[in-house]
């Protein structure tokens, strides 16, 4: 039994849900099971060192023969902040770090190794991934051509009616349409005022105006979220926080606790951890950096600054200093099931409000 | 024919859709229209003086004989400002008024008449007002008991989920799931960090909490939103923004084409017009008081200082100093139609997406 849309067609899949890329959460065992159940997985890859991501990509080979979906995080690296800025904010973050307890290595401004998609994107070529998305903006046109080129389905993220109609310009084939409640980073590209649209106003607006399957983003969690996501005319959904609390997150236990007592009104937006804007639980490390005043550093500068903390933390399950990124619903996340479970309930909960959805094939 | 949930049966209505009480737009014409058609009008009556508030509710009952709610702002008068904050708030929008050609009438703290809800309610029950609507707040137990004992239906306002549980603890029927995509004033009364809970993520949270009926407003402009909202488990839904552009609505011609072209990020939250948080469209209202870096007074004096260059500004059809309430999605409102017809394509547009809704009687 499938769904049949225009999206399930374009990706070759038998449900339009994809798990949402959760670079520090996501693992290849959580992306195996949503392509094997006939989801799309997708591995994140981020900023993370190009042997490590053929090495993820690989892993994950070996638990699935379905597609998934690598995603990059397309940045260019900017001009690296002044040392006095840099050292300003380490200095600020190590008192921190020593009145918590938590021994953290210093960083090297000089001797930081940085990646751009543009060192990740060969090893997606030379690995035959099939889909590619793109989280901060557009890929450089030599970067499309070669997408294009090996018939590579290249899916963008849009925070606003304007972003969405830029990557439909750019020949990009699927677009999410982040709403303002999705845990994590915003996609957000343009210039200008940040925008914080709902998913309810976003999808329908993009819907109207793209020629492209929309997939929803933000706040998502259950049959009821999938269903509404339809109803405004998205041809699938992305749900991440759905999936924080599973066995096969990478989230430690007191990291999973914390998300499992979040509520409504526990999420906010940061740029502390990374220098750019994010949604998560308040931590030490939000509120050490947000209440020094200091200037927060550029992404991937202040991300990689606050790499060794969130590390050491993790290690002691103690998740002061991690980035514990979720939506504004992520307090109904399932705890302690498999990834299958939470994409089972998400397809079965919206065939119970959907029967059509059940006839398809 | 009609849709058959807990909310039709409550109310004794056809179509769970309540028209937003929007003061300033709301007409006694469009109440009507909604209610005649079979949905549920909301006549607002805000911080109207008592007289006026009759006027308005006999003018209405003699359009239709249906019920329709009246919309009161329950909020306490605060202590006056002290008159140096008033005085400086009230020269530095003069210097914009002069600035803008516009001549204003200067209004005196001392003489201002200010109405609370406990003003106006005793005119309700005189009226046999059968459904009450809350802004703002939680009436008090003297008035709660007189509206119990007069048998009359309660619909609450929550931004978030301890509002609508602190709303149901009070014995109000109903709850609308306010999300931070509405235009207008937000419900919220309960202190603390402001709520910005996208609608998506709301509703389901507070369904799964509450026993009463929940109502989703936020982004709801067309079939498609009402279908989505009922997904997500609403019992009705509550547009606003889609009937800014009707042959009823009170906005005049430059208000309407600014609404009209409004995009998904045109719009913001303000406190300048009223001191509370409200989203809408920029103007040289806003701009002034929020460059002025003047303290904002609280509601309702701000209100009351900005009142008359609102009712001179719209007088000229100039919306440089109107309240442009709007909502995220407010520029996919239809234009120069009839409220009939918005409503009408807001059942149709939900019974094609949910051809179950259709067979219900």
């Amino acid at each position: 039994m499938q769904w049949n849309n225009k999206l399930t067609a374009l990706l070759d899949i038998s449900y339009p849900i994809i798990q949402a890329p959760m670079l520090g959460i996501t693992t290849p065992e959580m992306v195996a099971a949503i392509s094997n159940y006939g989801g799309l997985g997708s591995l994140p890859v981020g900023n993370i060192d190009p042997v490590n991501v053929r090495a993820l990509i690989q892993q994950t080979k070996t638990l699935t023969s379905k597609p998934f979906a690598v995603n990059l995080f397309t940045y260019d690296i900017p001009i690296a902040p002044d040392n006095s800025s840099f050292d300003a904010m380490q200095a600020h973050l190590q008192t921190t770090y020593t009145r918590s307890g938590l021994g953290v290595p210093t960083v090297d401004l000089k001797t930081l190794e940085l990646f751009s998609y543009k060192d990740i994107l060969p090893i997606l070529l030379e690995e035959n991934i099939p889909i590619v998305s793109f989280t901060f903006g557009i890929p450089d046109t030599q970067s499309l051509d070669q997408l294009k080129a090996r018939n590579v389905i290249m899916i963008g993220t849009a925070t606003s009616l304007e972003e969405a109609v830029q990557l439909e310009q750019k020949g990009i084939h699927i677009i999410v349409a982040q709403g303002m409640e999705a845990g994590g980073h915003r996609g957000t590209f343009l210039p200008g005022a940040f925008p914080q649209i709902g998913t309810m106003a976003l999808v329908p607006q993009i819907v109207d105006r793209v020629g492209v399957p929309v997939i929803a983003a933000g706040g998502i969690m259950d049959g009821r979220g999938v269903a509404a996501a339809l109803m405004l005319g998205a041809s699938g959904v992305q749900p991440g926080s759905a999936f924080l609390l599973t066995k096969e997150s990478m989230a430690s236990e007191a990291h999973k606790a914390a998300i499992a007592a979040a509520t409504d009104t526990t999420t906010r937006y940061t740029r502390a951890f990374s220098g750019r804007w994010a949604r998560g639980l308040s931590n030490t490390l939000i509120a050490s950096v947000e209440e020094s005043e200091l200037s927060i550093l550029p992404y991937p500068y202040q991300d990689a600054l606050t790499q060794p903390a969130r590390k050491a933390s993790k290690a002691l399950d103690n998740p002061s200093f991690v980035a514990m990124w979720a939506g504004q619903a992520a307090g109904m996340a399932k705890k302690g099931v498999n990834t299958t479970d939470v994409l089972k309930a998400l397809v079965e909960g919206a065939e119970q409000l959907i029967p059509s959805l059940k006839g398809q094939s």
